[in-house]
């Protein structure tokens, strides 16, 4: 069901600073550069770290996810992206152990179909859950 | 330098519960069960995935560096540890780059040499680095 973790969601205030932390000071490869994510109300940047990323993303709105994220707890690792072989699978499963999601159904992003279990039912920690074309 | 996400370290309240969410809903597997690290003031356990891990922590004393982390953030990931194939080369090219490292030489645990940026030099997150003997 769950092959690895698919890449770690970190908030944080300034993109562009991060960006260059990772790619600069840290020597890793950016996997795809700044983009503007609008459904979400942020920025992204996807930083390649081995076999998994990191996701940067910066809040473009008060009232993103992000933004609210960064209030709430300053910044951080604000979702863990878990990769799936069968997301549908997957959701049938966790629904019946009790997790709750935060959508009906999978969004698809690119190749990507993903979903967000409810951080009440996965001990205050927000995971994604991840299905990649490829 | 850096290989890949060695694994991500989740301050908990409950190991036992959380313990329990990763292995009976989730259905990962246990790598190594509920250990007491003395010197951390912590029990912890790891959860095998992929090519990665979660180290699961729960604070045993207040004064544990989990223990201030879940007080003023709640749970959640207390620090990313990224797996280097020479720690010793790392510290050297980090330090050059301006990373503040929590200690002057790594800490062997078991067959891994580790080590802790300070988090005011990496934007927040708290990583350590990790060389493995395997």
């Amino acid at each position: 069901m769950i092959i690895g973790i698919d890449h770690v969601g970190i908030a944080v205030k300034n993109l562009e600073k991060t960006l260059s932390l990772h790619r600069d000071i840290l020597g890793l490869e950016v996997k795809r550069d700044i983009m503007n994510i609008e459904d979400q109300k942020m920025r992204n940047a996807l930083i390649k770290v081995g076999n998994s990323s990191f996701e940067i993303m910066e809040p473009t709105d008060p009232a993103s996810a992000v933004a609210k994220y960064i209030e709430a707890k300053g910044e951080g690792v604000q979702h863990i992206s878990l990769k799936v072989d069968n997301i549908e699978e997957t959701i049938t499963i966790l629904k019946e152990k009790g997790i709750v999601f935060t959508s009906e159904r999978p969004l698809q992003y690119g190749s990507a179909k993903v979903i967000f279990a409810h951080p009440k039912s996965t001990g205050g920690i927000l995971f994604e859950f991840c299905e990649r074309a490829e």
